[in-house]
């Protein structure tokens, strides 16, 4: 699809759509709304602006695709692939103003809210209720942009994606058609299930203006553990065993040894400097977690734990958790000179640890990279984050260590991406992954946007 | 859509595409696959192949694709709504040969399976294992069937619907085309959710020759408890409650009078007979399910109970929950000269009380009307089986009754069909459920069969 720049007209006719605060064609504005936080390029969009409701958002929509002009949705511009960057220009749509938490139905484990909320706002309303919000990526993410790339996080391997937590969508499609697809029951078999089909398609067929999410009951009790291994397979392994035994984690994250170190340097942590898995347990009563625990200290000591450390309190599994999520900030910072490719494979558990091995071993040929591996391990999700200079040597090498690794993860039955979605990154694993079903994805986008105006450049190679 | 009859050529060649004895133009198969459990009339297919792998399916659709011939899957024939009635004639395709069981990973909770695998048989496959295929609608479902359908039951209050456990699907598509979609991953952002547009389609859109499902793990301990109420609207309340609760019950049953005496009449049970709820629960250690029991218990007697029977033994669970599933059976055999409608609304739970007060008070203004009323309750789903002579004057005042609850159903953020699926019977309130988003499933439904080859007649008034 060729596009072409706004005119003077254009600009006028879409600045007139909302109030005057609301718009900017401002330098430092396009800026802030040209990269998100991965290594992509940046590019400008022409204009930003932020709706307040739906019937903006459908104005807008219907201008934009009438005179075929692209459209991005931007939620908080935390992603790591570059979904949000309007690759070709045109409006970029900031969804932060329509952030309104609409009702909370504690009663029936349901809220509705506007795209542009922050999961973690919402579950702070939510605080006293008892219920949370599941899908945890960690960052300041808007419920919209957890939508729009079907998010999950350190909570994804007991409680489910984003998927599983939303019943309803009204969506504002390409040209400006307003539809309410779903509904609040806990369960339908009714007509074909569009919900789904919005959930994790990044804004390429259609922009979220309302969700119905399903929110879960936050256990009465936790129970934390810390587990060291003398090397990742040994981890690898006795994180199979551990989802193999049934015991139902809510959280089981794998941090390499450099990962520990970083953390260590950063926040003063005094961690072992070892290959080391975080879990933590939820149930009813404490009883419960530490017949849990026993079972899981006995597996990891079967599979050459060096030290496991149950009883975390709260704020020592906290600071874990934020260390956890704070290591793709604190690994930039380490390195500023660096660009980096960021590995979000999943595979079946089964394969976790060859899969684990083979990363690592495949990032370590890049002799002067950088290399850091986690990930939610429970989910068979692998993060790999490699740095080097962008353009340097190293860079084609790192790229295709990239591309071996996702093809050894898809070969197991993987995926190129276990959460961080295709966006820019990741488009050029589609094919290898889809294969023919990718071709059906295609005319679906061309069904529900057929002059390609929302996300273009995005999925497709 | 204009379909000619078969002729002889179009009999023959298709009648070729596979061994001799795996088609019939016979009446007796005919009549075997010309109606399911529903009481919609039978409409006799003009041929009845049963196909053995994907390449048969492939190349039967290519031709029917061509010749502009419908084709209705068929699974075990268990459906309630006319799902798999060959409405347009055509061909039927019979997946009970296709019922291997492929692959069993236990390690990665998931399997392999044809389509025609009756679920109850790949549990028993499984029984040694640990782990179970949880959606349960109680019958000789097919995979594939429920599949079609997104089935669920007893079991999905606590585990989901079948939504939540495919993966990966193998689909053969109108034209013949082979496509696999999704993968064995624990989660996947990668692409656009095709997986799930195809749960729940009622082989409208492809058909399923494979599928990885995913298994979850039988739970170490259970504890089943059966509490009676004077009043349904008392015991829809409880329900209400132990929902809000939190304690996450894996079956929450209500069964109205009147099922009770029949249950008593027909197996000799011994129940009290009044409103009725089973319900069970799964946990780890039966000390965690007496504290459970003993909240559950509470809220009973807050909500009036007059009777609660916590401790039933694992013989006594399983014929409390047999005789539910055999309700609809008992239910036909004792009403042979009726006709019934099967209302399935689902709707939020907090709506649940209010909603079944109204549909039982419905059906009673249909006075020479038999009415039978349960259902899984913990979902917010109503089953109310209202029996008449069809024809008869008040079967006009039933449908009536049936329109009136449905309707109510929708206003209150509900649905027309919690787990029957679409078929033919709830064709007429899609317009009314689904509003716009209905023209959007007619335009993926047409993307995906342009000819409407595929189970035609069926979901769109």
């Amino acid at each position: 699809m060729e596009f072409h720049p706004l005119n003077e007209k254009d600009i006028k006719r879409l600045k007139s759509m909302v109030s005057p605060d609301r718009s900017s064609t401002g330098a430092s504005n396009l800026d802030l709304h040209s990269r998100d936080m991965s290594r992509h390029p940046a590019c400008r969009p022409e204009v930003v602006i932020w709706p307040v409701n739906r019937r903006e958002v459908s104005q807008i929509l219907g201008y934009a695709n009438q005179n075929t002009i692209p459209v991005t949705a931007w939620g908080a511009g935390t992603s790591l692939e570059g979904n949000p960057i309007p690759l070709r220009r045109g409006i970029v749509l900031n969804f932060s103003r329509m952030n309104q938490i609409l009702d909370i139905r504690e009663a029936d484990f349901q809220a509705d809210v506007e795209p542009g909320v922050i999961y973690q706002d919402l579950n702070h309303k939510l605080r006293h209720s008892g219920l949370f919000f599941p899908p945890d990526p960690g960052t300041q993410a808007t419920v919209g942009g957890m939508i729009a790339n079907n998010a999950s996080g350190t909570r994804t391997v007991c409680y489910g994606s984003t998927k599983n937590h939303v019943l309803r969508l009204v969506v504002v499609l390409a040209d400006g058609e307003v539809v309410e697809i779903g509904n609040r029951a806990p369960k339908t078999s009714s007509g074909y299930d569009l919900v789904h089909l919005f959930v994790g398609s990044e804004g390429m067929l259609g922009l979220v203006v309302e969700a119905t999410v399903r929110l879960a009951g936050i256990a009465e009790e936790f129970a934390s553990a810390v587990g060291t291994f003398p090397s990742v397979q040994s981890a690898g392994k006795a994180v199979f065993e551990i989802m193999r035994s049934g015991v139902d984690p809510a959280a089981l994250e794998l941090l390499a040894q450099e990962c520990i170190d970083l953390i260590n340097r950063e926040q003063d942590m005094g961690l072992n400097v070892l290959p080391t898995l975080f879990m933590e347990f939820h149930g009813p009563t404490q009883r419960q977690l530490s017949d849990i625990l026993e079972i899981v200290h006995e597996i990891c000591l079967q599979k050459g734990c060096q030290e496991f450390r149950p009883g975390l309190d709260r704020a020592e599994r906290d600071r874990l958790l934020k260390a956890r999520y704070g290591l793709g900030e604190m690994i930039r910072r380490n390195h500023p000179d660096q660009s980096r490719i960021v590995i979000d494979v999943a595979v079946p558990v089964s394969a976790y640890p060859e899969m684990i091995v083979f990363a690592i071993e495949e990032a370590r040929k890049v002799k002067t990279a950088t290399a850091y591996t986690f990930g939610h391990a429970g989910d068979g999700n692998i993060h790999l984050v490699i740095g080097a200079k962008e353009g340097g040597p190293e860079w084609a090498e790192i790229d295709e260590a990239n591309n071996r690794i996702v093809t050894k993860a898809l070969a197991m039955g993987g995926t190129a991406t276990g959460e961080h979605g295709v966006g820019i990154g990741k488009t050029k694993f589609m094919t290898l992954e889809h294969g023919k079903s990718l071709e059906w994805m295609k005319k679906v986008k061309f069904l529900f946007d057929p002059k390609g105006i929302l996300n273009p450049g995005k999925m497709f190679p």
